[in-house]
């Protein structure tokens, strides 16, 4: 487990340049986003700039990185340079005729300084996009490695939840639990909310005390090689009977996000997708408390491509890693979201989630 | 205390604005990444914009957060709306003449974008990094509450500290208290590092486990308000007598360190105060193994401006908030750092760190 666990995935610069190097002619593929720079060569950094040519893949970085990352990448056949004096890019890419660029992640005015080289540029923005929302199988290894984890982990944490507890509190046992069980950081600040707060589909975690009666909600992830992983689960703690229209309410984003994971194919649109939950839910009463989408891409972000929304058009495609998770929200009363991260495989929707029962638990 | 962290920040856009506008003749400052939105507005939201012009600030977000931003904002005068419809950036900016956006911050694809709207842009990068390198009084407690909680988390996790522990253990452990005593996250992935893993800078906390007379580098942060700390401490668990070569060199570095804090004055550019530690660590023969920056800024990003680097030419100021961080690696022996948060005051650089020792700690 621990040696899947770890094990880095490939560089993919190698596949990003050949596409764009076929819709764009462009000779270079460069970028300097710190998302883009680990997918293209496998290794996160700081500042600098990864590439990729004819010749293979390059991480250009400084001083603080380059003793790990030559031992990390030389057997993975990426060449590792400093980014500084003659490799600067504005210098580095005059030999160029037309470098691709993600115009999505490289800022205005790091553009205008790449301008300074003569050389012509490209958008390189559809082929990482189109490249990277297909998981390789080292890919979704680590997707898999990191929902385990989260999995196990908010097992673990549960049983620890006591009456009196600050939302805060419930967080910071769940990440040490994550931590522990060997996830590499969180994949974006744990939500935890107490009774009302859950209302608020991104309540900010704080002071609030854990009292008898009151729904919980956790929103929370982890990382696994820079991958994340996205669930939320709703639970009660203890049932005061007043919780009628609450377990009517959970019983309908259930079947929402059921009804995704059977009724979602391959070839179907985000908008479809989207579609299946927003449907059943709007014909029980629900639509318009459902008040965001059903779900996005889950990779080396925590929000990526596709988008699974209203209207959404993109096509998924076997390979593609998203979350389903509708949810529901009256203000000031109650709110309930159920998500699992999720793959398209085989042609089908096949969740990563296997551990903690999406029935309504009373704790 | 408490109630001393959890204050908000002010919004800043009203300052910023008026820079914009005297520099550039902006009628109108537009910002979308998540960090200047958090300035401007001072709320996080992921998507969006945030506004400022003569009638005030807005914040242009969704459905997820408008009911919380509203009930946060609007005693703060910062109005909100949905920024789908007739809200989209490029039909909403119709309005003015010219627009000051960061060009270091928005995307080549987003400006593009913002283009549609026909105005004329101007560049925001310079006011607002102006402006938001110079700290209020209430983004200087968020900093001083961040430090406090790092400050204590870590004293309570060096007892917790056993032999064949992990390295991802005990970073699990620090970043549980962290969350328990009161931060919002950390404020960048926690490095420990055991025995000879510490010479490098950038290492990746794994799962090296603890051997008696390692030494123990921990490097790590957290966020109050959205507002970081900074932080490493360099240990040694248990006393093998093999440490006379790190222990000469700790000693320099621990010096270096110190003759920031008493040398730095106001008006001294980064280059000057980098000079500080880099002459004397040259002096004293490490000058080749101090293989990074002295420090960077420290605010809503864990690395802003000012960059206290050899040649830096950015001037130190008062209400300016960076780390002190000299440190020499040899590779594959040893790693040493030492790092506080500091602030420029009353024209003098003073520590954000009281509790945790510099002096070398045999643990």
């Amino acid at each position: 487990m621990k040696e899947m666990i770890r094990r880095r995935t490939e560089p993919q610069g190698r596949k990003v340049y050949e596409r764009v190097r076929a819709t764009t002619g462009a000779d270079a593929l460069f970028v300097s986003d710190e998302t883009y720079k680990k997918y293209v060569s496998s290794y996160f950094t700081e500042g600098g700039y990864a590439l990729a040519d004819e010749t293979g893949v390059a991480l250009f970085t400084d001083a603080r990185y380059i003793e790990d990352a030559e031992k990390e990448l030389s057997p993975l056949g990426v060449r590792v340079e400093d980014y500084s004096g003659k490799n600067r890019p504005e210098l580095f890419l005059k030999r160029y005729k037309k470098v691709a660029v993600p115009f999505s992640e490289i800022s205005y005015a790091e553009f205008l300084k790449l301008q300074e080289s003569g050389v012509l540029f490209a958008d390189a923005t559809e082929a990482l996009r189109e490249c990277s929302t297909i998981k390789t199988e080292s890919e979704i290894a680590a997707i898999q490695a990191a929902c385990d984890i989260a999995e196990d982990a908010l097992l673990k944490t549960l049983p620890q939840l006591k009456e009196g507890m600050k939302e805060r509190e419930a967080a910071a046992i769940l990440e040490y639990e994550m931590r522990a069980l060997g996830a590499d950081g969180t994949s974006f600040d744990t939500i935890v909310a107490f009774g009302a707060g859950a209302s608020v589909p991104h309540h900010e975690t704080g002071d609030t005390a854990l009292t008898f009666g009151d729904e919980i909600l956790i929103d929370f992830g982890c990382k696994v090689q820079g991958y994340c992983s996205d669930m939320t689960r709703t639970f009660l703690f203890g049932d005061d009977k007043k919780h009628g229209e609450f377990k009517k309410a959970y019983g309908c984003v259930l079947d929402a996000h059921n009804k995704v994971l059977c009724g979602l194919k391959e070839g179907m649109t985000g908008g479809e997708a989207d579609a299946i939950a927003r449907n059943y839910l709007e014909e029980h009463g629900y639509g318009k408390y459902f008040t965001h989408s059903l779900g996005h891409g889950v990779g080396l972000k925590i929000h990526e491509f596709p988008s699974l929304r209203k209207g959404g058009e993109e096509t998924l495609k076997n390979g593609m890693v998203f979350s389903d998770e509708p949810g529901v929200y009256l203000a000031g009363q109650y709110g309930i979201r159920i998500e699992d991260t999720v793959a398209m495989c085989d042609g089908r929707a096949k969740t990563f989630m296997k551990k903690v029962s999406k029935e309504l638990t009373v704790l």
